[in-house]
């Protein structure tokens, strides 16, 4: 298993998923009669990022965990979306952004020195940032944001979460 | 990258890390004066499993997913936990299962097809298992459980929910 196959593909069926319960929550607002784009402000805790902020940072965290692995500069996003169309267009951008990575790209990776804007000069291994940080990190706000809309009342379940998996006969 | 590297270690330090949430929890409910066994029947959404749930749930996808890789089974739990002190003893029982195994454990994974109860029949590879299901489904659980905190007040962060990072100079 390489830190290629560990990554891409599942970043983009987890934007796959969250896109489709961006338009469950579509879906759900039109059937109660409110505009959707209430549930942008949505949050679980008032010291937490709200729904917006959340998968604005779903889409920063899928870019940023490639980029660090093939040492490359990520696309800048400016974080001014005020509308469900806007969150759809950031995670289409961001999927485009992502198939441009292909396995090569990773080569090395694992003799590189991955730092944080945190880490003060301090760096992990490859598989240490992937395994105990980047993981760990985009299912947190892949879930918080799946959350917030659970809260809210939008119908989802764990077959919404989970997507589809390549069971074989 | 080995399967075992990508799955044991990490799990054992997230349920560290839920172990420590837990006793987040007591504080709080002895400096807010209430009982802390309050929290166990807290939920995000009236269709979702209570906090007390949310745990051994993920205790026990902690141990699935080893023993599917190793083709193991694994040990029963009552699911019966009333108390903080038995949900800190289920996550002990867990912990100390998970120190049972080792890589050579998980030698030959790669060809078993990995089964659920709900797949009839059908299978994964072990590295689509652990990828596509086992680990987004254990985050999913261990984040619920830390949402279910934070959103009843219980004083976490990121810190708390990541855990120590082996960072080096």
């Amino acid at each position: 298993m390489t830190l290629f196959d560990l990554t891409v593909p599942q970043l983009q069926k987890m934007l796959r998923n969250v896109d489709a319960w961006l338009v469950a929550a579509e879906k759900h607002a039109a059937a109660k009669k409110f505009p959707v784009e209430n549930l942008l402000g949505a949050r679980l805790a008032p010291d937490q990022f709200t729904l917006v902020r959340q998968i604005q940072t779903v889409c920063d965290n899928a870019k940023f965990l490639p980029c660090r692995l093939a040492g490359k500069e990520w696309p800048k996003h400016e974080d001014n979306e005020t509308t469900f169309e806007q969150l759809h267009a950031r995670i289409a951008a961001v999927q485009s952004y992502l198939e441009t990575f292909k396995p090569a790209d990773f080569e090395g990776a694992d003799a590189r020195k991955i730092t944080l804007p945190w880490t003060e000069g301090k760096w992990m291994t490859a598989s240490e940032y992937v395994i105990q940080f980047a993981l760990p990190n985009f299912y947190f706000h892949v879930v918080v944001a799946y959350e917030i809309l659970r809260h809210n009342g939008v119908e989802l379940g764990k077959r919404e979460y989970i997507g589809g998996i390549p069971l074989k006969a």
